[in-house]
C-alpha cells in the first residue's frame, strides 16, 4: 500500500447487493487487490488521485440489503458463464464472496409485509450499524445499486428511499448509483440537509450517456447545430427488463435527455429506447444518431454503436464512488457532492454536464481531498 | 456589426483559392455576411469570442494563388450541384465571388517553371503585397487550404514552403491548414522566428480526428484500456484522390496517431485507410472501431460513422483561424500559437491534444485577445 | 418505343395523389420518358421483362384523389428543395406535372362530411370512370400511397376502403402500396372475389424490411440461429408523423415481423420502433441489430445501418405494379396476384417471404405475361 | 442414426490440422456427435440434406498434416479462453482430441527441407494412404484449412499444391477451403481431370462476402446502381497476421470482387482492406459501406458491420462440404463440383454468385446425391 493511501477500514453497503453490480464490486475489488488483474476501469487508481489519501481497496468491507438469497458464489458463477466475469474468477476470489455473501440481510419490503416505513428504516439502519461495530469499521458508506424503480408517484416513500433514510439514521454517506429516488424524496429532503453527511448522486454515467456527454461539447464548442439526437439501447438482464417498464425508463431519460439540453444548449428532436432483449445478458449495445448541420445548412450524421458490458462498467465506478465519498465524511464535508457528477448521468448540486468540465472538477475535488487532518 | 468587433480591413490570402474550401469560404463569408445563413460551425461567433476584438466577417477581403484557372463562380456552381453549397447560392453571392476571383494570381511552380525558389518566393510575396496594398488592407493573413503534398523529401523546398517563406517575406502572419511541410521546413525555421509573426496550423481538425480528441480522452479519464483503434476514410474530391497516395496520406495520418497517442498515454494498434471513392464527392465517410478493455478485461467496442462534408466543416474554421490569427497579429503576438491547438490535428507548439483543454485554452486565448492597445 | 412493350394507353390513379411518393411517380415516369434520367430502380425496365409485353413508361396517364389542394409543381419543389428530386426537374417536367394535376379530385371522407360510405364510393368511382373515358385509357390501375391509417377497428370501412371498393366499382384493378386495409375488409371480399380484377399489395418494401427479406434467408440457408433482431427506423415527412402513431405503427410492424417469422421458421426477440424525426424530412434511417449463434453456440452480431429517401425508392416500384398489373388485366388474370409478392411486406396469397425467391416468382410471372393474346 | 444417413466411414485429413479451424472442426463433431450442442451452423443438418444419405457425423474420423507440433486439447483450451469453444468443451471432447492428434503428421516444406516436389507428395500420399488403411475407412476427403499462402508466382508448386496433389495420388476427393492455389496449379490440371476425383474450393465464404453475395443480388433485382462499394475487415489471429501479407490478401480479394462483379454486373469503386489486429483474436469484424443510387439519381448508402468468430462460422461448413464431397465420391461424380459454389467465394466451376441461387443449387444437387446406388 502506497504512505499516501488511508489504512482506514471502510464499509461497502451495497443496496441490491446479490445483483449484477454489486457481485462484480465483490468480486473485481478482490482480484484487483490480489493483483489478478490490473485496475481497468478504477479512476481512482489513476495518478490524479494518488495523494488524496483514499481509503485502499483492501480495506473495503463489504455488505448488504437483498430482497433475493441467490448466494453470491452462486451468482458469480452465472455472471463467468455469461461472459460478464472471466471464467475462473469466482473459484479465485470465492472467500472473499463467501465472507459478502454472510453480510447481506434481507430488504424489503416484499408484497405482504404490513411493516410501516418507519419499521422498516428502523431495521436497516440497526443492520447497518450491526454491520460497521462487528466489523470494526472507520465508516459505511451506503450505495444503491439495485434495479430501477418506476418513478415515484404520489407521497409515499419508495424502497429506494427506505433505504436512503436507513443511511442517514446510521450515520452514513449515501450514493445513489441508480435512477431511482432515494434521497431525492421531498420527506427527506430536510434530513439529509441536517444530517451532516457527505452524499453523491444519481444514476451510473457508464455508456449511452457518457459517450454524450463526450460528443455534445463537441458539437457546443464547434458551433455545429445538433438537429436530431435519437437512440436506442438493447440490453438484457435484469435493467433490461426493468427498463423495459416505460416508468422505469421515463426516470432513465430524464438523466439522459439533461446531458443533451444541457451540453447542446437545446433540446434536439429525438427519443430514446430502451429495449430488454434477454439474449443479450449484461451486455448492452447503444446506438445514437445525430443529425446535425455544418457552415450553410449542410446536412451531416454522426452514429455511434457501444457495445459495453453495464456490470464491468459499473463496477469500478462504484468502488471510486465509495473511497471518494468515504474520504470525503473523513474531512468532514457534507451535503450533495457536486464535484462527483463526472460519474452520474444526473448529477446533485450545480456543474457543468460536459465530461471535460467534470473531469476536471473531479480533479480538483482530489487535489482538496489530499489536504488536511486525518485521523 | 457590435461594437467590441474590430472595423479593421483584413485581406485572405489563400493558397489553393479555387479548390473546394477556398470557394466554400468566400462563398460563405457572403452568405453569413449578408443574412442569407446563420453562422453554423463558424467558432468565433459564439459568446465566448463576443469581446475579443476580431474583425468582422463584413470586413474580410479575398484573394489567392492557384494553379487552375477554373473561375469562381464556376466553381460554386459544380460545389452546388454536389451539394456542398446550397443550391442558388452561387447566384446569390455571385458578386463577391467574381471579386474574389479576380484577386485570383497563377500559382506554381507547374512542371517545366525554370524559376529558382528564390524568384517564385518573390513573385508569390509581390502578389501579396500588391493585393493589401490595392485593398488598402490593415493586414492579410495568408492560409493554405491545397491539396496535400507529399510528404517532403530531400532538401529542396516544396511548393506549399514557397507560399509559407512568401507570406513571411510579405510580412502577413500564415495559418498551415493542410498536413503540408509550409512553415515547418528547417530551412524557413530562423526566417520564421525572427519574422515577427504568427503563425497556426496544422491540418484542420474537421472529423475523424476530431472525433478522436473528443473520445480519446473519455476513455483515458475513465481509465478504460484501449487496446485497437482502427479506421477508413472514403472520400472523393481532390482531397480523396490526393491522399490515396501512400505519400501523402503518411503526412496527415501522422496527426491522426498523434491524437491517440496523446489523449491515450500509449499507441494502440490498428491502422487508418484513407480511400478514394470519387462518387462521393465531397462527402466524407469515417468510420472507426475502438477495442477496448473495462473492468476485470471485459472486451468491449466502441464504433463511430462520421458523415461530414468536408469543405462545409472546414471553410467555418478557415474565417475562425483568420480572424483570430489576424486579431493576434494586430495585438503584436508572434510565433507559433499553440492557443489555435484546438483547430488542428497536429498544432504547432505545446499543448495538449484533448478537445476539452484545447477549447479551455482557445477561450482563455479568446480573453487575452480582449484586453491592450489595437492600432 | 421497344416492338416488345404494348403501345396500350393505361391510366394510373393514385390515392394521395399529392403526397411525396406520388409526386415522385409523376415526375419521375415524367423525367425517364424524357430521356433526363436512367430508369434506376425500375424493375420492370430490366431484361428480365423485356418480352413481357408491359405498357410503356410513355402511355401511363395520372390523375387521383387527395384531400390536400397543394398542386403538383409546387409540391414537387419542396421536394426538390428537400432533396427528394433532383434540382430543375420540377421545371423540367412542369407540364407534366401540371396535366396530372387537373386530372385530381376531391378525397374524402373529411371531418363533417356527411355522405354514407356507398355514397363516397360512387363518388369515387364515377372519378374515375370519369377520367378513363375522357382520356381515352384502354385501362386503369388505382393505387394507394396515402399516409398509413391506423389499423381498423370495428366494422366501418376505413377510407382507404371506400377508394378500393371504389376501383372495383369503377372496373379497375387495385394496388395497395400501404399497410392500409384497402380491400382487406372483410365486407370487401366477396365484391373483390367476383370482381374478376387482379389486385396486388400490401405495404410496398422499400427499407428495412427489403433488407430482412435478404438477410433473413442467409442465416436460414447457413442454418444459424437468429436470437433477437431488433430495429429502429427514423423518418420525418409525413410517413413518420403518420407511424408515430402507435396504431399505424402496428399495421406497419405486423408485416416486417411476417418477414422474420417465415424467412427464419421462428420469431427471434426484438422490437422495432418508428420515430418521427422531422428534420430527416423523407430521408429514412433504418438501424437493425442482428444477434445469432453460430456453431457450438458461438455469439456474433451483424449491424446494418440503411439511409435511404422513401419516396425515391417507392416510386419507381409503383411504376412497376402498374405496369405489371395493367398488363395481368390485359391477359385476364384475376384475384391477388400473389407473383408481385417481391415489392411487398405483408403480400396477397400464397408464397415465400424470401427475397430471391419472390425475384424467382416475379421473373417466371414475367414469362407468362409475355404469351397469349393481347388486344 | 436416421435411417437415411449412411454408415461409411470417412476419413477427414486435414492441411493445417493443428490451426483453429482444424481445431474446432474436431472438437464441434465431437460435440454435436454427443449431443452437448446443438448442430447450429451445419447446412446439411437441415431438413433438406435429410435423404441425401450423407455419411454420419459419428462416422467419421480426423488426421491431417502440420507443420506446428502444438497438440489439439492444448490448442482447443487455448481457443476456449480465446471465446472461440465453449469453456468445458476441450476437456469434455478430451478423448476426440487425442484421437485426432495421433493422426496428425508432420507437413512441409520447412525452410532447409531439400526434398523435392515429388518426395513431398509421395511422403503426404503415403501418410493419407497409410490412415485410411488403419482406420479401415471406405473413404478420405483431404480439406485444405491452413493459413493463406501469398499468390503463387512463377512455375513452382506451392506447399497447397503439393498437399492437393498427394490427395490425388492417394485416390482421396479435395475440398480447398483457402485462396490458396491448391489444385488450381496448371501443373495439376491434367492430373486433377483424369483422376476421376469430386474436388471442390475454393475460399470458405464465411463472413463479408457471405453478405455481399445475399445483399449484391437485392441491389441487381431492384435495378438500383451500386456506385461503390467499400470493406475493411479487422481480424487477428493466424489468419489476421497472414493476410496483412499484401500478397496473400490479393489472393483473398479476388474471391470478393467476384461476388460484387458477378451479382452486379459490373465492378464499383472501393477498395477492401484486411487488418492484422492481434488483440481481436479469432474474432473478426467486416465493414462495408455501399454507395448506391436509386430512382432519379438519389443518393443512398448501406452500412453493414458483421462482427463473427472465423472459426465457428468455417467449421461447421467445413464438416458440411466433407459429408457432400464424400457422398459425391460415394456416387461416382467426379471433377468440379460447382454445385457447392453456396460455399465458397471463388467457386470452381459455372454457376451463379448469389446466394439464393446457389443455395437452390445445392439443394438441387443433396436430392441428386438423394438417389442412385450406394456401395
Amino acid at each position: 500500500m502506497s504512505a499516501s493511501v488511508s489504512a482506514s477500514r471502510v464499509g461497502v453497503w451495497l443496496i441490491g447487493a446479490r445483483g449484477s453490480v454489486a457481485t462484480t464490486v465483490v468480486a473485481g475489488c478482490a482480484a484487483v487487490t490480489a493483483g489478478l488483474h490490473p485496475p481497468t476501469g478504477l479512476v481512482t487508481e489513476t495518478p490524479a488521485f494518488a495523494d488524496s489519501r483514499l481509503p485502499a481497496l483492501e480495506g473495503l468491507v463489504f455488505g448488504g440489503h437483498d430482497t433475493l438469497d441467490c448466494p453470491l458464489p452462486k451468482r458469480a458463477e452465472a455472471l463467468a458463464a455469461g461472459g460478464v466475469l472471466p471464467h475462473g474468477l469466482p473459484a479465485a476470489v470465492g472467500a472473499e464472496l463467501t465472507a459478502a455473501d454472510h453480510e447481506i440481510r434481507p430488504g424489503g419490503p416484499l408484497p405482504g409485509d404490513t411493516r410501516t416505513d418507519d419499521e422498516l428504516i428502523a431495521v436497516f439502519a440497526a443492520d447497518i450499524r450491526d454491520f460497521a461495530r462487528r466489523r470494526g469499521l472507520d465508516r459505511a458508506v451506503v450505495v444503491n445499486v439495485a434495479s430501477t424503480e418506476p418513478a415515484a408517484t404520489g407521497t409515499a416513500l419508495p424502497a429506494s428511499s427506505l433505504y436512503a433514510a436507513a443511511a442517514l439514521r446510521a450515520g452514513c454517506p449515501y450514493v445513489n448509483f441508480t435512477p431511482s429516488t432515494g434521497l431525492h424524496h421531498p420527506a427527506l429532503a430536510s434530513l439529509a440537509a441536517s444530517s451532516g453527511l457527505p452524499h453523491a448522486g444519481r444514476d451510473g454515467k457508464t455508456g449511452q450517456t457518457l459517450l454524450r456527454s463526450a460528443l455534445g461539447p463537441m458539437f457546443a464548442q464547434r458551433a455545429l447545430a445538433v438537429r436530431a439526437w435519437s437512440g436506442t439501447n438493447l440490453l438484457g438482464g435484469g435493467d433490461g427488463a426493468s427498463l423495459a417498464d416505460p416508468a422505469a425508463a421515463a426516470a432513465k431519460n430524464a438523466g439522459k435527455e439533461r446531458v443533451l439540453a444541457d451540453t447542446l444548449g437545446t433540446v434536439p428532436e429525438g427519443e430514446v429506447h430502451i429495449d430488454d432483449v434477454p439474449v443479450l445478458g449484461d451486455w448492452k449495445t447503444a446506438w445514437d444518431h445525430v443529425a446535425f448541420d455544418g457552415f450553410l445548412g449542410a446536412r451531416m450524421i454522426l452514429q455511434t454503436t457501444w457495445q459495453g458490458c453495464d456490470s464491468a462498467l459499473a463496477a469500478p465506478l462504484v468502488l471510486d464512488l465509495v473511497r471518494l465519498v468515504a474520504r470525503a465524511h473523513e474531512r468532514g464535508l457534507s451535503g450533495p457532492l457536486a464535484e462527483l457528477g463526472f460519474f452520474f448521468k444526473d448529477p446533485v448540486g450545480e456543474g457543468s454536464s460536459a465530461l471535460g468540465e467534470q473531469y476536471a472538477a473531479l480533479t480538483a475535488f482530489a487535489g482538496r481531498l489530499r489536504d488536511g487532518r486525518t485521523r
